[in-house]
């Protein structure tokens, strides 16, 4: 299948590799053109000047870049997707990103003959890597069906939680489940540090049973350690949770936990951790 | 083994019940008599009118109670575990308490020719009943390994996590831990449930990845519905965060996520939720 996919971030290089790898024709756009021929030049495939050259031949364009201006910036204009794109060709957005703008995004694609889907990805680096991705998409059941078989080249999971916007809805209940955990575990670490437990052998006490999480297992050894050098940013996460609460404040809904670790990413972001793991949050514990 | 066990709650009853099973000689005693002989009637064994009467040939004495307080009434006293306790025995803490009072305890047993350690349970009525609930353990290691043995009666994994005191902040952990897993899940599924997702759904996509976690798996579908007739009440997890905010003062600590979730359920129990499964936090978000 020709396939277009825009934003060779850290998630989106390894992805497009994927598809390319799996067998199809995959042209390649990037505000930073090097890392287009860099992706060029280790995979194949071709790459585009604009977004609208990109999207000119694909059957699927597939998006994941910053945050919502990013998307409109190449969606939308003279030399955006929706300029170039081919009647009936599925626009695909693995952006985490507000549900406003997925149902946005869903109108303005319709207008230019093409459809949409949202499909944000939880898993990282790694699971972009290791094509081990969960995608969590929101669209018409057709145009998901017709997505899954290539979305699965990255996504070891592809689950349809509804229309169009039910993927950004469901990435964001992930992040605050999420931040809930690690909010919790910071602050268990914090009494258990200064009582001089033994950090190990705390967590594997505590993975049996009730407290048990992913965060747990992976996380709570290296924020005791004090360790950040890896994972996922604590400024995209701070981006993410953003979104959460706008989306709350639509809804009508105060959500108080993720109020504050998000006020507690603001300064942590001030403070110079913004590339630092998300789990980063044990340090405004600190202080 | 001649063993005591004092408190016959819903925790404490069926722990008495697997050590008789397990071959030893249980003394009980319970503050109401007729859960005393209700034990016996059931179990065998026998049961005491005092604390001190039921320690008098024990080896070792287990204390299943209600919080600090309670506690001190059983131990202190002329009717009290220690005035009657045996020199050299063993007293085992399965109340969750202040670390302080687990100190405390340490320093009377040994004037009164005992031992002791802090023994805190996880796992619930069900892990009581099944004899799988999870041991975390304070105390010098030699006592530890002389009651390890017997605590595999109820206890599926029996930890020592250091000195006295070390067993009740490796709970204040686990249950810090369980309530910021908790929070999280709550504030995610009003935004889940106001999007219309389908919860089992976005149960089993979100324990694919990062957000996964024991409650997320076993308590966001209850939550979801508002079940909460059930599990461990709101009421115990309040004191028990309590705790854990009386030990972070002490240390010097903030902890947000903590104090937070400790106000909402001075709320819950005021409003009369205070025998809900603890999970309930959700009802202080949908107000």
């Amino acid at each position: 299948m020709k396939l277009a996919f825009i934003g060779l971030g850290v998630m989106g290089f390894p992805m497009a590799g994927h598809l390319q790898q799996g067998g199809h024709e995959v042209c390649v756009y990037n505000r930073n053109a090097d890392k287009a021929a860099d992706w060029v030049s280790r995979h194949g495939g071709t790459s585009a000047a604009t977004p609208a050259l990109a999207a000119k031949d694909a059957d699927m364009v597939m998006l994941c870049v910053g945050n919502d201006d990013d998307v409109r910036t190449v969606v939308y204009g003279d030399e955006g997707v929706l300029a170039g794109i081919k009647p009936g060709a599925l626009l695909v957005d693995h952006t985490t990103t507000s549900a406003l703008l997925a149902e946005e995004l869903a109108v303005a694609a319709n207008k230019a003959g093409a459809r949409f889907i949202d499909a944000p990805v939880s898993g990282g680096q790694l699971g972009a890597e290791n094509g081990a991705l969960t995608v969590m998409v929101g669209g018409g059941e057709a145009d998901v069906a017709e997505a899954t078989p290539v979305l699965a080249a990255y996504g070891k999971k592809v689950t349809r939680l509804g229309p169009v916007g039910a993927g950004q809805r469901c990435k964001m209940v992930n992040q605050i489940c999420v931040i809930g955990a690690v909010q919790g575990i910071a602050e268990g670490l914090m009494i258990a540090r200064k009582a001089g437990l033994d950090i190990p052998t705390l967590i594997e006490v505590l993975a049996g049973g009730a407290a048990q999480s992913w965060q747990l297992q992976n996380r709570a050894q290296t924020m005791a350690e004090g360790r950040f050098d890896f994972g996922f940013a604590a400024q995209w996460m701070h981006k993410d949770l953003g979104i959460c609460l706008d989306e709350a404040e639509q809804q009508g809904l105060t959500l108080p936990l993720t109020e504050h670790v998000h006020k507690v990413y603001e300064k942590l972001l001030a403070d110079g951790f913004g590339r630092c793991d998300s789990t980063v949050v044990i340090k405004d514990l600190e202080s």
